[in-house]
């Protein structure tokens, strides 16, 4: 996007955004010769994709993911194509899931850690998953500006969720984005989640350690996580441990590592760990990294890391699946026109719903012969 | 089944059984005419078996849930007629799932529970989804001897979990069951599973209130208990609250409030709670379902008790059409021949998940046509 998009697209130009009166004043001057675009925008082979990637050109990989992203159907017969070449240079990243309600400080605290990693000289994509979220022309001017270090960073790259859509759908794409940027050489990636939604189980099958960040307090910050996240966590990490709030944040990690205790241990035999950390004043993060490391040591060395991975890459292929049939079923026009009376007569028990099923099953089959 | 039968089947008498020995006597006489046995099987019209149902019969009863629980076609037709004509009677009972891993004492818990509620004149059905169980010939000897005193109370009805097959079938065939001994008057319904396998998340569709028996200790009895269980409770209950361990399981409680305090809140708003008692001395009992008196008032209140049997009633629906698309997709010729070699594509990296998944999908599809 250029310049003179990304203008036409911040809120302050648009006239419909009533939130800041701004003196209209006069009309940006591009900066950049408009054409410019056209050649920049002019279509790369599968060939060249696969290279660019290969060789971490960023402008590549971004377009490539934009391929990923759409849902034109050729822009998906090229996107598979380079997935495909890129898969075996894939995989050998620390993939990380990161969640938290909003407000306990997602986006601190990803600058903050991403820098940590970058200055070891690690290479980070942050990429998200948010079905709800809805891009407005593929700015992501917003999600820059939430990372203020990182985004000036060149081994940092900052994709934001793909945009409104099915779950699966959006998932998925963020899953075969991973691909592309762990061919690229990025070696660590975050998958961010908003913490309120269906998001978390895809983003834990996507991911080899799930982190979940929350706030000191009396329990009340709790209200806007989705039951059940808490148990996917392999770790717990309490923000704002500062100040102040160093004591409060401290009682908060014992309550949260007593109720962990009282889980049963997780299938890798992980104890999950529990750790207070500052986002804003980056204290506590090298622990949290070390912590990180410690569990790949753990899992690698178990086999459990390889085996999860491989059980991830069969889970999507029959989730694809299943959302597929499911798909085909409920978007059948024999199903449309019949759905509406079966539920109806199930609700009112003139139907059991398991007979309701049968009826509307029998006409799904029909229609497809 | 006769008593000859079931002599047959005691493990006593079978010959493969090595846990005792025991001299063999002479042969048990019949105790009851075995030509009996044929005018009591003979076939009831589904006009009968639903009259039968509706003045409380439980040899009519116990007939219609054996076709319920039936696999062979002519069975379903005839089962499915009468749960849609015992429908309309449904509905009022209240639906309890109890669960908790072996040894927290679940059958004795269930036996002392029961009784206090056929005391209180209330007419009780305990059913079970046990999807790995076999059941040898047809006895329910193992389940009436597991619930001594209730076994021997005309107003409660033990019927053990059909016979071993998936998890949605049996399952289906216990929320059909509930249908049945509704309509046959019972007024509480519990729903039994061991705790440890899916079918929690079955039962807990299939109830109003979900139980979980726990035992006071340092957690490690929490081995067994599958990760999720404990934020679907409506109520976690310690048992063995009696003697030298009263002490220990008031900790446990204390353990488990606080760490019910870090979850949100559930759906219905109703805080789930945590009691102590002694399933076998009887103490604590009263308080329990004084406490599940007390959520049905809160739930019917608000409106949530017929929501979420709303729900419910949707749900199995549903998950009865998408199991059977899946069974349609998993078990084609079709896919059976060429699942192997897609797996290993995408396992070796040679595919992604999804270009897997497309190649199955249209494998399927063109053989349905």
């Amino acid at each position: 996007m250029d310049i003179n998009e990304e203008l036409l697209h911040h809120p302050e130009n648009d006239p419909a955004y009533l939130g800041l009166k701004v003196n209209q004043g006069v009309a940006a001057q591009p900066m950049v010769n408009p054409n410019l675009r056209r050649v920049a925008r002019r279509t790369y082979t599968v060939d060249e994709f696969v290279e660019g990637i290969l060789r971490s050109d960023i402008t590549c990989l971004s377009q490539a993911v934009t391929l990923v992203e759409s849902n034109r159907p050729d822009h998906q017969a090229i996107a598979q194509q380079i997935i495909e070449r890129c898969l075996p240079y894939a995989g050998k990243s620390m993939r990380i899931g990161i969640t938290g309600v909003p407000g306990a400080g997602k986006s601190t605290s990803i600058d903050t850690f991403g820098m940590h990693l970058v200055k070891q000289g690690r290479r980070l994509a942050v990429l998200a998953i948010d079905p709800s979220s809805e891009r407005s022309g593929g700015s992501i001017l917003g999600d820059k500006t939430r990372m203020e270090q990182l985004s000036r960073e060149k081994n940092a790259f900052i994709r934001p969720s793909p945009s409104a859509g099915s779950l699966g759908g959006v998932a998925r794409k963020t899953r075969e984005t991973i691909v592309l940027c762990e061919a690229a050489g990025f070696d660590t990636i975050f998958v961010e989640t908003v913490g309120v939604g269906q998001s978390e189980t895809a983003v834990h099958s996507m991911v080899d350690f799930f982190l979940l960040i929350q706030l000191a307090g009396t329990g009340d910050e709790l209200q806007g996580i989705k039951r059940g996240i808490m148990e996917m966590a392999d770790a717990i990490v309490i923000n704002k441990a500062d100040g102040d709030n160093i004591d409060k944040a401290n009682l908060a990690a014992t309550h949260f590592r007593n109720a962990l205790h009282l889980f049963p241990p997780t299938e890798s035999g992980w104890r999950p760990k529990v750790l207070t950390y500052s986002g804003f004043y980056g204290l506590g993060i090298k622990e949290i990294w070390d912590m990180v490391d410690e569990y790949r040591h753990f899992a690698t060395d178990s086999g459990y890391f390889e085996e999860k991975r491989q059980r991830q890459t069969k889970w999507w292929m029959y989730e694809s699946i299943n959302e597929a049939l499911k798909n085909s079923f409920y978007q059948s026009d024999a199903i449309r026109s019949l759905r509406p009376e079966v539920e109806s007569d199930i609700l009112s028990d003139r139907l059991s719903s398991f007979v309701g099923a049968q009826r509307l099953l029998d006409a799904y089959f029909k229609s497809l012969k």
